[in-house]
């Protein structure tokens, strides 16, 4: 594809000069999930839909934040020892570092049948003001998760601890979630329709096309009409074609 | 079987004297998919139920309608072209052509990680008179769908574009959704259970069937005993146990 | 594993003294399913979560109870005649063989498009005092049995009657549901994660272990900090950690 | 399916007359599993052909005898104990049972990652007469059982043992097998493309039907001959076509 | 994509000097389908590999020719009826209208369980001149579709005949075949790892660039040395890790 | 499980007194992974058993060695830039890492259509006297990867290069392959049936306890009876039965 050097150049210059996370969820917060995602695709950006996780609770606020990442393997009972639950690297460690204002974006590889956070853990992070937890997985004590408040996207719930399926390997590594590569500090955004990834590099030209859509929607949808199919301009159908 | 030589004879007879879609809304209103589901399973007919689609909304109404069916196939970039957008098979000209009181029918083949419509084509749907869509696949921008109090039976929501895994062929074909073969002008009734497919040679035979059902039904569940298994006659036994 | 020949002989010594029901329902509805699978994976009991069953409603009350088993196996037309439905072997004579207080536990096979009960059988269960439904397939006619107040855990709704799928084989015999073995008379538990397995021999050892892990739960949300990772002692980590 | 009364009634007389199991086995081995099927669903049976389960080595020769079935629910630890081994529901001790000139028919609920059995006792099976082994499972030490000759019909192989995913339950019980409604006694045919179930009531007229397709599709192609879109009469080209 | 309006461009020009099949097929039999797949990745085309559809006898001679396409529906009883077989939408008729050096490829859903050809039809398709033929489905009669020695990607094999699953539709539509839109008269390619689709607008550039590749593969091999990871210029790893 | 402490204790004890691995694979050759699985499954290992990677060639060797770990997270279209080719995480530089005797165990996340390696990087594994390659993935060029003569578990084959679908990220770290925690070293063995793991730490354990189950069934067997049920001692009804 020819705009990639073109994009790895503006990549490193929009590191330089950075656009303080706070606008960053500022600006995101306005803009729906559909919308970046088409923006996305027309960059060429095919893969960075999370497939199958989906709000806990509906109505549940949009999230922006950066990606804080963790990584389970399978279970395999002669690792899952005692001496593991002190081991460094717990997801209680991994919470513990996570910096206000992340999301946690958990690779559980899909596992369906073991939760990887009770409302302990989830509670725990809402304390460290961490804006939302994202997985392929599952949760568990589903009440207690939402007793918490905290925002939620995820598979459903199951009783099993982690530990049946799974053990935790580290944090802030590339992950799969959801069938997406996550690096740490990409940013993620979850609304009812689930969430979608923003490449680090990325963000500042989404949030410039991101606005503009909004804008071009609004207008379209308060014309209050909607004979879409006749009037509108090439420009503006290519848009919500999108 | 023997019945299909008579069902193809009465099917050209029904079709001389058809019956006026508005009766069919009125009657078939009253009758739930399960009992439709049994009236059919009886005629030999075990291939109408439209597996894994389900209601966005719980509590949406029961609808009643002639199939407008639409047909999808994947994407391939080659032909998502500027160009497509302004082809004279989109869905937006589907959509035109829907008659009032249809029931849209798409053949999304199952798709999840791609919407087929959001808020702007729904809304011109309601404009339309369109009665419900129904699909194998997802809408986009759920919270905008559902705000146009379209009533959709689907897998659910996801934010991507159609076009990010789909290419629109055309409308009123022969089309696979959720497992059944729905041809133009078949009949779809959708409730809290999900849909099924009423073709469209055995919809008075259905209406009439089901009529009956319904009576017995409130007759036995009116008389506030459910000793099913003491003092039931074998046709009502019957009845109750498909 | 070393533990089993003295569980086999705690097994035949509980049996001896089996806690009166009554008894059960009343400890277990105040444990969480997240404590007991726990609870169970310290037993090494890995297989008892049933998978992908989840409650129809939710907010519906925990339910505790005795397994009755049914068990289905694929339709076959030839086996579905008329006189099938007069067979001893029928799901309304399980049903009325079924006590007072006990759980129905379903082998579908996980069969998802067609429904195993409507209102009317699920009507007749709870005035048998039957507590829950549980099933690895689905019920039909969902608004009806959301009226009938069963508490139902299922994979949801699909209007087409058992029969269209299903053929009934037998009850109380050893099954397999939702990837769990359930024998009659193990215990199940279910609320809003899912349902879960205690085998008969395990259920004292379960009760006791459970009552102690909900106090310790307690105390430790009721100290109102969730420094998790910092101050908490070797064993009340393991605890909640699983 | 007006035609179920009269096949009951036949049935009942086939059972009288009932042709020795020598006979059957020498018309059907001239039949292929698609001539079975075409027969079988021209009589309104949809669901006897096993869905999955394959030749474990291509050319082995084609398979018909009764079927003797077997039954696995999931494994479950406090199920699994040393005396579970001489308990008297053991697969040997099915294996035992087995008459001579069956063909094993085990329900291993798809579980492919553990073997049923391996090659001792498979030879066992050789040993007894056993004329093949059908499962939706697999087998374990693929190369051992290859070596005892067995036909076996499966979804592969797996190293662990059947303990590791399953319990043995019972044997010539009604069964679930690939998707279909296994009775002992039931007829089985396998070849290259899978395996077919007869119900046992409808034996001789499958036989019946099956020696006059075969002559006629034997005098198609010895005409040698394709023009089949061309001359067909009516009658030939139903035939062929199915 | 930049690319597209070009490419589109470019598109017209090559109909216009359209390269005569014998050429394409003289060139593209010697180019693999890793090859070619990766030429399309290059130029932006990612969903071209047909997924899951396999030789059916390893060994069998590469293959390539223009699509012609054939599309199936889920069976639907009131459809198959006797009048059905000399409807004029029969794939008898469709395998009429085949051209010489064409390749078959069927839209069967995926459906595994009803085989959609046996011999006769693919003896009629030899006869005819028909290279191969592709499908997302299986066939039946394996052994004596092998016995035609027509090559054949699929699935694999099953007894039933295609209306046990299947509803024919018509030919020479645009279709989906194991998850690729395949138009008639794109270009398919299928070798021991499976078979990819050249869309006809590209057919040219493919064969130009795989010319390319394959000499400097048959190159990078005759050196005798894999030391890749030291010497290579960039220029040709960036060819090989594709 | 009692049993964990003492094997960590004693795994601190093998580390000390490490087996060579030649002596591993000269011992472990002649166990089947039947025989392994059984003995790891005493062991209270219930998860060392790679799901669905099988043998590329049916007859390829036994193989044993040690894991040498790849893992690939899905493919980003901003990440599989020009650059990535020279990256230090390549593909390329993890083989060059590889030391003789190693078994390169890969993450492909189970993707199935695009091939994480072909003919040039199998043959440069060759080279570096790699013992075999597992994936849960699937290879490319499957004629040019066989023709190597390198050993292979996967899920077949697909021409579509890795950076279709994948990115690789590292190599020796703790991976998820088939299902299966694998961490750097530890042992991988090969066979007919699929391929298990065992842990480092329970290596020597494994080989005298193979060893003596070895010696075990070729007595079984060579006394050239079957009468499995009737005269087996427990000790020998438990062994087979696993």
């Amino acid at each position: 594809m020819s705009a990639k050097p073109d994009r790895s150049d503006s990549l490193t210059e929009q590191k330089a000069a950075m656009t303080p996370d706070t606008r960053i969820v500022d600006v995101l917060s306005k803009v729906t999930t559909a919308t970046i995602t088409t923006i996305l695709l027309k960059k060429g950006l095919r893969n960075v839909w999370l497939r199958g996780t989906q709000p806990l609770r509906s109505g549940q606020p949009r999230c922006v934040g950066r990606a804080f990442t963790m990584r389970f393997i399978p279970t395999r009972e002669d690792l899952a020892t005692p001496e593991s639950w002190s081991s460094p690297k717990s997801t209680r460690a991994a919470i513990e570092a996570m910096p206000e204002g992340c999301i946690a974006v958990v690779d559980a590889m899909g596992v369906v049948d073991a939760g990887i956070f009770g409302d302990i853990l989830c509670a725990r992070m809402v304390k460290k003001g961490v804006v939302a937890l994202i997985t392929d997985g599952v949760v568990r004590d589903v009440a207690g998760v939402l007793a918490t408040r905290l925002p939620v996207w995820c598979q459903g719930a199951a009783a099993p601890p982690a530990i049946a399926r799974l053990t935790f390997v580290n944090w802030q590594e590339p992950i799969a979630c959801a069938g997406v590569a996550v690096l740490p500090d990409d940013v993620i955004v979850g609304d009812d329709d689930g969430a979608v990834l923003i490449p680090a590099g990325l963000v500042d030209e989404v949030m410039e096309l991101g606005t503009g859509a909004v804008r071009r929607l609004d207008h379209e949808r308060s014309r209050g009409r909607c004979s879409v199919a006749g009037s509108l301009s090439t420009q503006r159908r290519e848009q919500s074609a999108l």
